[in-house]
């Protein structure tokens, strides 16, 4: 509720349009559109087209689906993330337009054909072939929000020339996703070559000592490259998502 | 170097002026500067007036003094961490109008007057008091790189309604970083309130099971709330720093 | 066995009624009834109408469904947790009225049909939707322990407005159970805006660094709200049967 | 403001005694009160004779002793935690007839002459005499918040009997908080005797592979006695606070 | 070789009955004989009547069956552990009389039909029946080893009085073993109660922060009754060869 | 009480002798005695010669000296452990010929000055110089117990041929206790040439990824050498007893 | 491109054989080149004889079988690791000649027929049967790199002369790799005996608190021999290879 | 003992030169010698001028300047790590020349004038200033065991280039050791771009989640370059006696 329909509610109460009763209730039941951030939550989403993401995991394939169907018919947008084939079944029942990407276990469903005005490019790069699902996500996401994404795949630390003959598409990105396992060092390596955020997305890729991903999560934590921010393990949609934040024009 | 600066010399040894093993050496010494990242590195550095940052931890008084003169003859301003008043007391020999930030261990030199052109604010907000030092260290961080700052200290989640009132300073703020110790929750609570990118900082705050940080860092790696990224356990300076490349006008 | 049977004992034996021999071997064997706790254990859950409950895991179905039929042959009342299908058949064939929770994978016969008196009403709430499993299994303990159950699920911390609405439902509860994976934060925020005891339930709902339910259970530790306790991740049941102790009429 | 007040209100701005811009910025400003936590979370205190809790760690002696200045001023009653003797001589100066518990590190200051009326005694249990200055942090919390408090030191497990001998306090208590480290047995021992709730309380009392507490905290998480509830290592005051809420007369 | 061995072999080279070559090259392969241990160890088993343990984790069905074979072949007994069903199935082809312990997944063969003089019963004691695997592998390997072995299961501290009135069976038991999961404080307990020998066994069962049995084995570390020593999780073989060693007359 | 007491006790109350009031609280009384346990627990410690152990860490000097001073006029025999040169000022004056032995920081009086008859020798091995202290709490404990003990130090893995060139010793003892910190693997070594039961102590010695101990901890737990049991990191208070424990002639 | 390349070049551009944009061009580009890294590299490997080696694990049989036939198009020689018998049948449609070994999952093609000159013996040593998978990859991959193998199995220091009684072997060896699961001790105890450059492969081999070949990993790490260096838990491939690197001719 | 040696003593032994008793008493202390380690090992630290190394920590200054005075008197080269000033004031009197090393905390004495015949040169690296005392332990080591040594210092990731334009130094040296705490990220680098083993040493350079070197410690050990082993965190000794076994000629 505006101010100016708070005054309008007045108006009317002063001139007995309304009872006491309902004017009290009216404004009792403001508490949460008073505090400003539900109303302003919900035209974000309208105003930038994208409301809230699935995760499917932990949901069953009836729950998502009928999740999605709701947020598609107010929004048309679907993000639907870590689901199982049995997910995508159960959606595409509803939403009839859905698509599935099982590299990266995502559900989309009226991706915008164009980015958005304004976006610079988002370079998602992997380190290894084994964290394309990951950056994959990340892309997606990114996408499904807007922006013009950009991958440079498989130029891992061990040969660093991979990344370094490379300097154009890095120069260029508006900002830089870096997904990695093992030890997770690209990032730094990454964040001491461009200018811009650097969003460190650690993966469960690797065996022994790597902690499914704790090794690679540690490594980017501890960067010694200044801009770098990190995200969950495996979670190349909260770095998409993140990513499109920073990526916002002004 | 830039193509410009190259063709001179070539042009150069075309017309005999400069001879075939010197510019062979030339260009084999051209390495790290043909690479682009070195050379844009320094021009970057140049161009936003910010060099090197030191991190006093680990360095003597003395390797500080001599880095911070280093620095401050060829860039003006100084920036660095973590640093004791021993450290303070040799750098003020050699750099006379540095100053020593004693609640956040920072020692600076030359701070912008102003704030630079086209930023937003950069909203800093603490959960609790003891975790005004590392938030402290975001904001002269921040402060040096040119961004305004705005604080919100001390209202940590066992108090929503102290944050929930301040939903001006939050709903204005270009981004938001957040540091907060024990359980770390306030990132995912502002996280879900405003739509710009939260940097979440855990601290050292806390005993027992907050095993000296890691509790509060776990809880903001796995945020519910989108658009959290997160950095090294009382790493206020790392927070400052992305924030501030996320805030450069496009 | 009291003070006054003991005194009848002696009259007893002094009148000759009862042998050396008897009587030693009966205070002999006093042992576990003279301390007391034995004796009133079994009181109290004839008195409550509350037996054993089984845990299912690391049973086999028939060594359940064993003992399932002492337990309801003594006392009617059955609660067993953590039950597959497979225990459920086994145990069905020796109670016949035994009724199968899948979602929680609870066993229950004989629920009571109303709530004990002078208890007030337990919410539990629940962080998101995944965690309803858990929140299920205390919701169950509860109503078979005698508690009214009030619910409120999906109103986790990212949208602190679906909370903050439910402030009635919040404020008229007699103590509050809070289900939460991922970063736990929820019982730090409802702890924050009631005054009754809070339990807090960490789930292994999550991924990557949320490590099976650890990083909710150091957040819930560490909660800056006082008057949270915790139990173990994933124990509904902990909680339901705790908060029935400190909901019993004084 | 109540509803009563919002009514009173509005038929002031009907009869023109306050302006439109008057009433709309009330309104407005209502944010937090309307929520009903804030304005219920400070009669609450009122009512209960209990303000803010000062933790002192990580908190200057000036800072604390500031806060404790402003928090008796409006209610009388300080309780301060992880005080230092610094930490007194600064309070000590603002608030005259404030106490230091040295064995607690606790600093109090017009503690409840008598326990309130209606509530039943809270047994406080420690394992060993290591663990006492723990205990004491919840015996004094529980006696500030208007408790009666009877204890029993040093009756860990392996002297069972210890313990055993005492079946008439722990069968008198309303409630036991039970106080362990190294292998932090005892509330499973004590919850399995009782039939109130158990507060477990880990301590970092032990050496080696206790690790500072962490023995004693999973092993009270993993209690195989029903009832028992936990709080953060070393969290005596946590303990009490609980206690308290769970044993207020309804 | 005996030292009396030895002076027959020189004493035959002596009168030249060997040759300079033989005698060099048999006092050369003396090396591990010398030492004392190999010949020592071989003696041993021969003269307890206890051969080599298989460790079936880990070993291929057709592995283990062949080293079985070759162990009956020389001492008769068999004991290997951790064997899944396919490991008893190639083991029976070449060991006619072997047994399958499927509790316990031991397979035996030649048990000896009763235990050696002069040794006191092994006590093995579980907390609870999920245990009991754990603690039968305990049971068949004492007994195999020639100890009386006597049990006592699911007397877990949540119910104390299930171990007080066995005193008679605890203070008969020349040695004990206690196999427990969960909050492992069983131990400590029983450590109290007797002057013998407790070997602790902790055991994966339990959930959440069990941790695998990582909370059991922590606790039965920390045990504060002298006495206790501990061996690996889920070890049940370890705990009965050691008990079985340190139940040897002397 | 024995029965023959209890049989006496009932004839004086059956000729009246005692009135009713009295023979009731006598067997209420009882509790633990008929337990048998603390009789039995008592009588043990005159009949061993060995009181209460104290544990000086966690404890004031007063109240280690005030517990040691009761000990000893109950039993002259003393040990406390982990005593600093405080602890043992404070009990000298209660304590006239006690002796602190300040490598292993523990204080002893009135030692036996002969092994008790009927035990073998305990051999206490080290790997290495700065295992030693915990080595000599382990010998000292096993003294004050009454065994015969034996050294070998600095024997480590690292130069196997130290240790293997003392097969005597080594095949001599009844049992021995091996103390070892970095890698911890002295212990499977030793178990594996001797075959009596040997008690591994992990130490804290070491840096980095010994992580005080844990390492050795870990080691030991895995021994592949059958007939190994642990005790917590540094404890060789714990190795001693229970050495002791397994050295009792039967 | 050499520095006689560079200065052709440099002639050609002076004669006007090659534009001014050609030539900037050139130089430019030769970023890559100039570091001299990636050129040596891919000499390295033509020289050497061995080319990228692939890690099955995290790829698709499709993959994987893409990337070995573009590696034995240029070299011939093929060595695939972690590889299901899926990611061979692949291969083998691409790579007719290549080989599955079952127990290390290795795929290997073109094996050299002989060992290069001038390569001494690198012998692999396991502690345990259930480590040789882990041995072979690692003897595999040596062998594949043109280097002679002995292996030596089984041999665990529970049974110390298992192997000193093979000092031979041991004393003959150029440089030794050890791999043993479990406590991890064997390195150690070789690390004394040889004076060769030892590496300590950790296994997963074990169970309880072997946590996965934490404990040996740790065991290796804190080794109290000199010349032991480490690789990652299950990676026989990494000491193959680093192995080999150390056993090069100089 | 040679074969030689012994041919000599059967010899003298037949003809009657020595005893029964004494030739027995010989042949049976040979044990050690006949292994053939123990002589080895001895002639081993002859051959190559290299003693014991002592590790200071842990031991007392006398112990130290105890076992340094020994050393030198048998082979004069003395090396002595980890050791503080007062290990120094202590050696210095007893080893006259000694020298200690400051800023690594080493001790050593009769440094080899030149570096021994055929070596290559070992490169140290290090990623930052603070990690230079460690790298400093490697110098000094190598220079000790007679290798010739090069450092380049503060070389880390962030700034990729400061590292690529030192691509001489990198190509000739014979083997690397990279010493590096936070991320611990170099040596994959370093790794992929030299063909000579490289060794790994994490420091304990870092703060907050780089828990004082395990970050830098996994990073290393799931290195994604092959080639690359690794030692204890902060064990530059450690690498730098590793480094020059790998480096002996052979």
């Amino acid at each position: 509720m505006t101010k100016d329909e708070l005054r309008e509610l007045l108006k009317e109460y002063k001139r007995g349009a309304i009872s006491d009763r309902a004017i009290i209730q009216k404004i009792s039941s403001l508490t949460s559109e008073l505090m400003g951030f539900a109303t302003i939550d919900h035209h974000r989403y309208l105003r930038q087209g994208f409301p809230e993401v699935i995760l499917c995991q932990g949901k069953s394939p009836a729950q998502a689906a009928g999740i999605a169907a709701r947020i598609v018919r107010r929004s048309l947008l679907l993000l639907a993330t870590r689901a199982t084939k049995e997910h995508f079944l159960a959606i595409r029942k509803k939403v009839r337009n859905s698509h599935y990407h099982e590299l990266s276990r995502v559900i989309t469903a009226n991706e915008p054909a164009n980015p958005h005005k304004g976006r610079g490019t988002i370079l998602v790069i992997s380190a290894g072939t084994s964290d394309i699902p990951v950056a994959e996500e990340a892309v997606i996401t990114a996408r499904m929000l807007g922006n013009p994404v950009a991958t440079l795949y498989d130029v891992g630390v061990a040969g660093i020339h991979r990344l370094l003959s490379q300097s154009e598409a890095l120069l260029s990105a508006s900002l830089v996703i870096v997904v990695a396992g093992m030890e997770g060092a690209l990032p730094s390596v990454v964040g001491g070559l461009v200018d811009v955020p650097v969003i460190a997305v650690p993966t469960s890729v690797g065996y022994g000592a790597s902690f499914q991903g704790v090794a690679a999560l540690l490594g980017m934590l501890n960067s010694c490259a200044s801009g770098v921010t990190v995200v969950n393990i495996d979670n190349g949609f909260g770095a998409g998502f993140a990513a499109s934040l920073m990526n916002r024009p002004r």
